[in-house]
């Protein structure tokens, strides 16, 4: 299974990671909303929302273990605001849409097995896989009180626009779960398109419906908030490809995860499937060592150093520059004001610099 | 942990169980939008939620399992019908509660480890825990995508109902697993007012909202349509009594589960607790035996014989009838047409009577 889109998410609140004055303000912005949102669960499946959001520890008591980066809201918040709205138009918008996030973590963690996020145990090692699943449920349907709560013109749309993207979630899931069951190479070896199809789905969809329910709740017709969709969609591939990165050569201090810990999980992320593709002798080499039954430390080391070698990681990194030029390009005919397109550069660089 | 309101869902179409004109229109008028919802899903996934709908086999062949009765769908569009709308008007309303029945079926099968429901191996049993945590979260989604695809004036006030009651049966499931681990006796065990409360939220909430966004998508005011909520509320009290009262003496055959099913897996229903209540000499030998750490058959038998000597196969029937009562006295102030009257007591009267 691959890394979900939130690895990212990881460390206590700017430790190790750069710093953006647009996510800081949608944190500051969103939290006060999560917090009534969780606030309406039973004590007991709050406190475990809570935990996992950073906000408390697994005894209750308050911690300020951080709760993500808010990437996702200060998209919304951004959209909303080069339509020319107030954030406290797109707030719900924004609000929904880390909730929906916090699901699908939530529930990738369970089904992927995943023991860490964000320095800690994840939810369903500290309270066990029901109420894991129950969490996750919550959160799913706090989103969508969260957006029905705020009625106002541009709800109902909004609201579409979640329940689809919740959709295209579930398969981009279930696309990465069948692809863990499939071989590394021969002719049932999964494919750099099929990787891209899953990806869009898991990763891209929800970036995606980030940008452009901020634009619908903030007022844009169609043609443009589905232009702030595609700007959306490719910066969560970039996104995603980032995460690959970060998942084999990433710094554990920053990530929160084991050293390599996409390799010993033998997640099929899109290094590998690029260095397998290149058919060159480290490829062969690699598929070697990724269809063995177990790898020791120094095998492990080797696998990497091959991806890199058979070209594995400059794939990567180009397909992250490509998904960054072409979301800026999506916003070339909205007309966006020269500050909006300023903060959206801000948001991509932040994007393709961070390292946890 | 209780039965889930459902163990009443099944059996082949009508095989051993009482036909009803309302709920069969139901089913047949709401199968077409499920279908059509379940159609937008990744294949694989789509085969895991039909299969759990009774569409298909395993293996993806189609099958005539039978998917429930239909209650909450009937319950719906008779609310409507009150309020002299179209079916149509309610039709996305009744896919969608059936929808959310559906997902708390699957994830509480899940949560609650329970390997059957409608005479075969639950959806998690044989597609595994992952597929089936998906395959309920893409079913709580579809119901907010089928509210949301027929827009209408009225469609905000349904996703509200229909939110809230997502997060009153996560407080459900949260009280009832909570309830598993405290003792049958003693200062900590359950009491007959947090059962009630537990079963308000679990089973309460679903048939309320089943018959408020019935009455909200046929526009009812709010007075109007929370008297709906509040009569299916108790109907779904009621219905969750009768499937205690089944879950001890139901017959395996119709119920597609094993004899003393509820008292196998110690299950905390209104008859234990209400004949522990009771503090009769039966009462104590029923607390003993419950405090066994293992029973062989015949001190199931004879803990069957003691729940229904102490009194709370009585109880429970006294409690299910109380709330078929409090519903139809709901109604009364709605100034219901003598037709409609006569169509939610002749569903009273089927989930009074029903014995799977």
């Amino acid at each position: 299974m691959s890394a979900t889109p939130a690895p990212s998410d990881t460390g206590p609140r700017g430790e190790g990671a750069a710093r953006l004055a647009a996510t800081e303000r949608a944190r500051t912005l969103v939290e006060p909303e999560l917090r009534s949102a969780v606030a309406s669960l039973e004590p007991g499946l709050g406190r475990a929302v809570g935990y996992h959001l950073g906000w408390y520890e697994a005894d209750g008591s308050p911690a300020e273990a951080g709760s993500g980066k808010s990437v996702r809201p200060a998209l919304t918040l951004m959209a909303a605001a080069a339509m020319g709205a107030e954030p406290r138009a797109a707030l719900p918008g924004a609000a929904a849409v880390e909730l929906v996030h916090n699901f699908s973590l939530v529930h990738d963690d369970v089904m992927d097995g995943d023991a860490y996020r964000r320095h800690r145990p994840t939810l369903w090692k500290t309270f066990g896989v029901p109420t894991a699943i129950l969490a996750g449920d919550a959160l799913q349907s706090l989103a969508f009180i969260t957006l029905a709560r705020h009625e106002g013109p541009h709800t109902a749309r909004a609201t579409r626009c979640l329940s689809h993207t919740l959709i295209e979630l579930a398969t981009g899931q279930t696309l990465d779960m069948a692809f863990a069951r499939r071989p590394w190479r021969g002719p049932k070896a999964v494919t750099v398109p099929e990787y891209r199809r899953m990806a869009e789905a898991k990763s891209g969809s929800l970036l995606g419906c980030a940008a452009e329910i901020g634009a619908i709740l903030g007022g844009a017709p169609a043609t443009i908030s589905r232009a702030f969709g595609r700007a959306g969609r490719h910066l969560g591939l970039a996104f995603q490809c980032v995460d690959d990165i970060i998942g084999l050569w990433g710094d554990p201090r920053r990530t929160g995860k084991p050293v390599l810990s996409d390799l010993r999980e033998r997640k099929k992320t899109l290094p590998f499937l690029a260095a397998l593709a290149a058919r060159s002798p480290a490829s062969r080499e690699l598929a070697g060592h990724l269809s063995a039954s177990a790898l020791d430390d120094a095998a492990l080391a080797r696998a990497a150093v091959l991806v890199e070698e058979a070209g594995g990681r400059r794939f990567t990194e180009r397909e992250a520059e490509h998904h960054l030029t072409r979301g800026l390009a999506c916003l070339d005919g909205v007309g966006l004001p020269e500050a909006a397109r300023a903060e959206f550069r801000a948001l991509i660089d932040f994007l393709a610099e961070r390292t946890s």
